[in-house]
């Protein structure tokens, strides 16, 4: 038997910026039996997986599901859209857009990476403005795609895409805009139609509250037509036999079926509660934690209060101390897990999620580990920041108006 | 589908002294298909559970499982050794010990409810010396059986059962020594053989952290004996086919396969950790919650440090302060069960139960979600409980000499 | 971990009548966290599922929930009526009956025990005429209870609960009617109110698909007044706290919450189906394994077709034939559970189950298992028993009026 | 909540050829919480896998792990190895050899399919003396890979994959040998090393007992060095910095935790087995199933019993009957989903699948399905298949030697 946690006792708190703790309501629909993927209860499951999802992307335009993890969908934005050789600007906000254009690179595409001077990209958001000055300096337009991140994992910023848009409307440009919200899916604000995105991807495994192993490539009528004289080579990507298979509900070849049970839960989970609460939940949860930083007298990794992420908080450790130790240390005494500091990042912060099926308390436990872990290793704090949390829940109830 | 919990998001944090939380591994087990419970799977699983369980009990004598809750377990003790008119000697510990005694007395038993005066019993363990002071008096032997409960669940008290054996042996007394240990079993030290108990009544969903469902009867050669001369009627709860049955692991009627699984994984689970690690878990939250209390400037049920329970800690609120009010605010604002006061003690104090699947940061989730709950209701506190008992648990790791 | 079968592949075929297999929809109800059951969670379920298993015992009368198996609710329903050496009339119909009666005897209560000569009792239903003609001569009405099974899970035999009334009525009686429908109920017509029945005990494992765990009393209002006065002595089994702290849809001890959650998804299953779909169903199943048994040349216990079960079927053995020895080769060669000859019927026949969580394929297998064990030990059997009841099933389509 | 199934009881026979039924086991290892996969824990889990996975395999060699459905581990086949225009060499097996090709074409390879005339090709397994005859014909060696389905999913072929290396090796020809085993593996006798296969496909839905949502590509040294100077573009399927983090037991990107949950008590259930019973055992299964069509009196799609796959049988319907409303009439009237005739078979047979978690009596449910659809919608059969494969189970049990 699968053993897989060495504390004797308790629930792990897995407090890292996704995967987050999937809901049992979902792990017991994920363990319902396996189905025919061409009978026709499964037909009727993916219409309606597929019409509820586009609730969430906030779209009337077709999503489409890959049996596959967030990177697959990456992939596949770039592969259904774009050629080789061709030009796309993208910005450096931290670890996730960067391997996202070295992926670009990879596929044969020649990705320009903006950036903020020194460390800045990784504490700011994307600079619209930039990308604005760069597409107007591109009159034939060979600039074909922005892609961009919205909600960086690696740094806990989350960009404002609205502002992206009308910085390449300004420009007059018709690039395409991609969007990488895989952490920012159902945590944070986001709204593919109304922000004039041509293909927004994400994954299952952060605020649909799934386990890893699904991905979405959202379209526009734009992103379709290109897909349309697009040359790199493309199949198991392509969307269009997946789309031509979604019209009655399947898939091309096999789907993930337990995943997608899982999918449809978590639908039913986050449109029961109406997606603005789920929203308010996670701006009300970034609230406390900040606090919690602030209180202890230490930085948080993004330095734009316009920008705080809403899923995950980055905590900056002071220069002399190994953010890496910091988090085996709590883990190992506090049963607790955090996001580690990536790339240019290793070593010097620790991520906490703060997304998907949390509550209060669950905050304030990993607020106690944190800070109790950090006191062993003789990390100096302020002030308690469990205590500046439990103030600001208290004070800020949820449902203040219900 | 049912719907078990109107908070959005998030696991219910349940610290009631039981039913305690049931781990996912426990879970999974009592999900098994149900089996012929006449078949050689069924014997097989029966015999390694009989042998499993007396481990837990510190027995070599036969341990009955009934499948029934814990209240069947207490009539099953009387009614099988006791006769109509009886006397029986029982101990005013708290709420559970009066109903046992109310129990008794409709059973047709004659109980005499030793008691401090006062609410005192209700804050200290059972007094050794009363008994032998009243065995001493029945010089011909009228009293039949002594019945005390080892750890009180409505106030966190867990008595010296040594001692009142050392008291009914310096009365030479012959009366049955019975226990019930519902609470405590698995989580505070028990010795069902070494302290010469008869019959030692326990339940499952406490320390072995099961749903409710299974009671149990440990017994001891002079409590089988008693049991051949009886006269109260008995049938369902009758030792004697029950015993016949478990040499070939059966039982005489349709056991409850389903929590018999879930007890097999749990029994596992207790021995893989090892129990006196399991007790060592235990007595280290409690002196971490008397902490918080402390810090909180508040007063414990319990009055005899000697007697603190390992299991569950009683919250003493202001004399002003309705108790059950603290107590829905804090479930309804973060998510958090807590035991009510019963009887004697009901609407003044709360009950945190610190035990099974927990974990030092379930502790500070629940101790903060306590803290947040009188703040809120305007209870005086004279310092922080949570980082007290945060600062406990960071200087006492569970495993020091690991 | 648990190992349970020793096939290395498969899923086991438990044909036995009863536990029945229980769905996976139900074992995953079971299978969410406990909650308090003193919380206000607890209360709506509770009130919830009082509310529905009304109508599966079609009474407006309140249904006592134990939290204990079957026999429990054997002792339940003889001890809140009736006093010590209270006379009662039992029927002897096989060996469920007798252990009925055996257990009132050693309550305390004087069984008189009905039968029919030889083995004649086993193979028939209860003869109410008998019971009239025995009614009459007890004009000073010291019958107390005629206690009868419905569905006598060791035969095969459903007996006619309307005549058994008719016969007291006929007599002018005023015993009370107990009715053990222990394996009928949601699988055989049953009545609680319309055939004017006292107490009607049953269990969870059977047609309602649970586990075993749970048991039952419905009552009559005739029933609650007779257990003001009854003298035997009670106290877990106790039907008047059970019913006060029912009236908020507690219990007065720790119900088995687990089990509870599965036997709302059973409720919710049934009432979904509709109860007389659910009986159709059973009875058609029950016509289809009859004419596997009649193409096999083989006795059906039951020799009054007016009463066969639609729950089992008991299938008579060639006398030089060892019915387990069968079974036990049917079980390690087709790993298929069937239910053993019991008491006078030890060794000479296997009984089929047909309930619950079952359709025509599965019996198809059951009977496939049957026929090709029965084969290989050298049974003769005259005809192909699968194909009859194939043949059977396709001409006699469930839903043919859908 | 996601309901499934329009038959009112009773477990579904889901005898597709894959996905296959998954265990109650897998699907308990499934629902275990999500951890980090960056944590030390998940490493260990890794690198237990990494090494498992292997012995299905037969090989040394390492094996990727995808977290995607099968189709994509098809395309990762072809672009890790090969760059554009290059020539490869395919055989005509059946539906999924054809859409291989037809991957192969999209993705900018030059596709030879090598077919027998007529529907010959979807009637027996590759010919390896084609393929040595046409690799004789390429003295520059212009083909870079001869790509062959092992078990042929649309037909119930399993090829004789020795047969194609030898051929390759008597041509004295360089091309990589990549073999498609998605739903032979872990069913039919698979050797990767052995057979001197340089890539291994196949998938987590079949013979691994999973659910769909995992592939795998087991690789040689040669297709390793292949990979290193293939110029398809390549990023998410690149197999060079998965084998890089696989060293650790990590992924690159985040690979899909609760499959791999699965697969790891997936890999345990075989291996505790033994890999050559899982064999016999499918082997056996399609000789009861072969038996009972032969009686049936209808044509098995496999002409070749060399050849005859041991995971599936294809059934050929008389000219004028439509399989595929045979099908839907079984679904419909038997809870039962049988495989529909793909591509140029549409319309013209069912697939019963036999493999995965099934044993015997699932079987003579299924086959008990089928003949009374038949029956039912008219169809003429000789003789009972039911009778023929209980027969033919009931005389060959699966350990006679044991």
């Amino acid at each position: 038997m699968l053993t897989l946690d060495f504390h004797p006792s308790g629930r792990h708190f897995l407090q890292i910026p996704g995967p987050s703790p999937v809901p049992d309501r979902i792990l017991r629909a994920m363990s319902l039996p396996t189905i025919d993927h061409r009978g026709p209860e499964f037909g009727a499951l993916g219409l309606e997986l597929l019409t509820k999802i586009k609730q969430i992307f906030k779209t009337v335009n077709p999503v489409i599901i890959y049996p596959a993890s967030g990177t697959g969908a990456w992939e596949a934005a770039l592969i259904n859209t774009l050629s080789p050789g061709d030009q796309v600007l993208m910005f450096e906000t931290g670890h996730f857009a960067t391997l996202w254009q070295k992926m670009a690179r990879r596929l044969g595409i020649e990705p320009e990476f903006l950036s903020l001077p020194g460390d800045q990209g990784w504490r700011h958001g994307v600079q619209a403005d930039m990308i604005e000055a760069r597409l107007m300096q591109d009159p034939n337009h060979e600039i074909k795609a922005v892609c961009v991140v919205h909600n960086e994992t690696s740094t806990g910023v989350t960009s404002d895409i609205a502002a992206v848009r009308r910085a390449i409307d300004a420009a007059g440009h018709p690039a395409l805009l991609m969007v990488d919200t895989i952490s920012g899916l159902a945590s944070a604000d986001y709204r593919h139609d109304e922000w004039g995105v041509d293909v927004t991807i994400s994954g299952s495994q952060k605020g649909l509250m799934l386990p890893p192993g699904i991905s979405f490539n959202a379209l526009s009528d734009k992103a379709i037509n290109a897909s349309k004289s697009a040359q790199l080579p493309k199949s198991f990507w392509a969307w269009d036999e997946i789309l031509e298979a979604n019209k009655n509900g399947y898939w091309p070849y096999t789907p993930n079926t337990n995943l997608l049970y899982g999918l449809n839960e978590a639908l039913d989970m986050l449109l029961e509660e109406g997606l603005e609460h789920v929203l308010a939940r996670h701006q009300r949860w970034a609230a406390g934690v900040r606090a919690a930083v602030k209180a202890w007298g230490l930085e948080i990794q993004c330095q734009d209060p316009a920008v705080y992420s809403p899923v995950l908080t980055g905590v900056v450790m002071p220069d002399d101390v190994d953010a890496d130790a910091i988090r085996k240390l709590i883990y190992e005494r506090f049963d607790l897990s955090l996001g580690m500091g990536l790339g240019k990042a290793k070593g010097r912060m620790f991520r906490i999620g703060h997304l998907g099926d949390c509550n209060d308390l669950t905050l304030i436990a990993t607020l106690g580990g944190c800070e109790a872990g950090m006191k062993l290793a003789g990390v100096p704090l302020k002030d308690s920041g469990v205590l500046a949390a439990l103030d600001y829940f208290a004070r800020h109830p949820l449902d203040a108006d219900r």
